[in-house]
């Protein structure tokens, strides 16, 4: 089968120069899958780019738009635009099954609101969240959401712990991942009345791996397979753990180079530091998906180069070969099932 | 002037044995500075280890509680003892103006519930703070709440950030401290109505050095001096990047040890890796003060050692010695003038 990947040809600071480049290393990282571009955008400016890629070329088609937005467009004249600018056309052709996935490094906020409305969230989920698959002692977790929603209810919790344990599933491959619930430490206060709620729901939820409630250190000691929490403190959880990483790095570089000792040391050990470099390169992690809709839409961080966009057209091709959205469902049906359940059946046990 | 502190001899989970060795250890770091102890707690426990130190026993006093809580006692018992146990009567020697600080490593709750009601809160502050001073690329960064308030309404964290600028002022030494609002990073979404309200009334705020938003790896690159956000978030944060550190120091141990050339250029480098580890010591960073009150309570933490519980001690030393508490009190005389204003002369003016 061959996989067609939809494109926001101008999206991303970069804009069709750094989309096609990367279009074209995640063709060549495809190692002979039958991939499918369609471009969408400036049918000039995407074919100027498009020409210095042979290969690339043959298996690509331009989708020309009037309307054409890019990360300087305001957001809401983006939204305004609906379905007829590049970004709006790219997610339709998901929504009208004339591709596999989507892909765009434009404007978050409006890329997220355009996905919602063209593509709908899954039965069972009000709102999509952005999941991030980090790495921890023990291997990877998944945490989410990491800022697609500020506010929280316990029901949102719970849902994204039911796509957070899907994602794991079909994407870490583990069978039956263990579930945590972000929260703060001390015993006697344990969190607010939402997580309180939320950790209530996930105990009584039937066949999940639930262990309860984690704190912001077991993210990276690899506690659970999945971290659920809401839009805001998960932002600020994995935007504080980059920030150490790069404090630890800078601290160590300090010390090193201190003295002569620290100095020789580095140099003889200097593979093994960037081996570690090139591992926590960023542009390897670049690649979101927008989890509980009816179609896989990825989102590249807006500033990142060819090497970043190709990572997230990986992302997409990866989603598209686990059936990630039909073990949603069906994880989901569930809680519809319940919800749909007439109450007095609930009370009238004998 | 001799400095008089109050130490809760039973707190923590190892008690008046490390208590006692902290209190010595604190005292020679001190060196020279005329102190005074007292322990509160089981007078024969408390004895039994003070003969152990000649001169630590010199400058201390004993006095004995009858009602005993330790960490294993729920946090509700202990509360309802009020000023009856050793942490009770250790908190109320500094609102009788007895002692110049009290040091616990007792339950956080009991302790900082008790502290409120027997200390009062300074004019102008609703509910104590807890600040942690982290390290970052440029020097030092005051970050509150710490866990203390889970849920904040948009005065309590304009309080905080007018407590973590004296803290900032008095403790780091800097005279016009920057002062950030934790949040989120899209342009669009610009976190919840708490913190847009808080950034709208810092911004109004006289003579304050406010930056606006900052997300979370801005508290460790050292972006402003003081990082404001609720108990929530803040712990997450400092847990998430506690676990960061950790997780970059196990990638680098698995990098060095990975190849001969890693593994040798660790041996000649220890020294400095060691100097990056011992600077790094958590012990070196406990003791955590209950901001807002009108005396100086710190706390320790409940698992620590003598090293720790000596730095706990050295925090409210400095603490003290810094005019910390009149010159919050002085800051917040702006915010309740104001408060107190009649509504007439705001509305009035011709």
């Amino acid at each position: 089968m061959t996989l067609t990947l939809a494109l926001d040809a101008m999206g991303g600071d970069a804009g069709p120069e750094m989309v096609v480049k990367g279009a074209d290393l995640a063709l060549r990282q495809a190692k002979g899958l039958p991939l499918c571009y369609l471009f969408f955008g400036d049918n000039l400016a995407i074919e100027t780019e498009l020409k210095k890629y042979p290969d690339l070329q043959k298996i690509s088609n331009i989708i020309h738009s009037e309307t054409i937005i890019t990360n300087q467009t305001k957001p809401a004249i983006a939204l305004r635009s609906g379905r007829k600018s590049n970004m709006g056309m790219a997610i339709d052709a998901v929504a009208k099954g004339q591709a596999n996935a989507v892909i765009s490094a434009g404007n978050t906020g409006a890329y997220m609101a355009l996905s919602k409305i063209l593509l709908k969230t899954i039965e069972g989920i009000d709102r999509p969240a952005i999941p991030a698959i980090l790495p921890t002692l023990k291997g990877k977790t998944v945490v989410l959401d990491l800022g697609a929603n500020i506010d929280c209810t316990s029901e949102n919790l719970v849902q994204f712990a039911l796509m957070g344990e899907a994602f794991a599933r079909q994407l870490l491959d583990i069978e039956r991942p263990s579930v945590g619930l972000l929260n703060i430490g001390s015993e006697e206060l344990k969190g607010n009345a939402i997580v309180q709620a939320a950790a209530q729901l996930l105990k009584e939820f039937p066949d999940l791996n639930f262990q309860g409630f984690v704190e912001g250190d077991d993210i990276t000691s690899g506690k659970t397979d999945v971290v659920v929490t809401d839009g805001f403190s998960g932002n600020i959880a994995l935007k504080s753990i980059e920030g150490a990483a790069k404090l630890v790095g800078h601290l160590l570089k300090e010390s090193l180079g201190g003295s002569l000792r620290g100095k020789l040391g580095y140099i003889i050990a200097k593979p093994a530091f960037k081996q570690l470099q090139t591992k926590s390169d960023p542009r390897l992690y670049n690649g979101a998906v927008f989890l509980g809709l009816k179609g896989i839409a990825v989102k590249s961080h807006g500033g990142t180069d060819f090497v970043g966009f190709a990572n997230a057209i990986g992302v997409a091709i990866s989603m598209i070969q686990h059936n990630f959205i039909k073990d949603i469902e069906e994880r989901l049906s569930i809680l519809i099932s319940r919800d749909k359940q007439p109450v007095s059946t609930l009370t009238v046990e004998v």
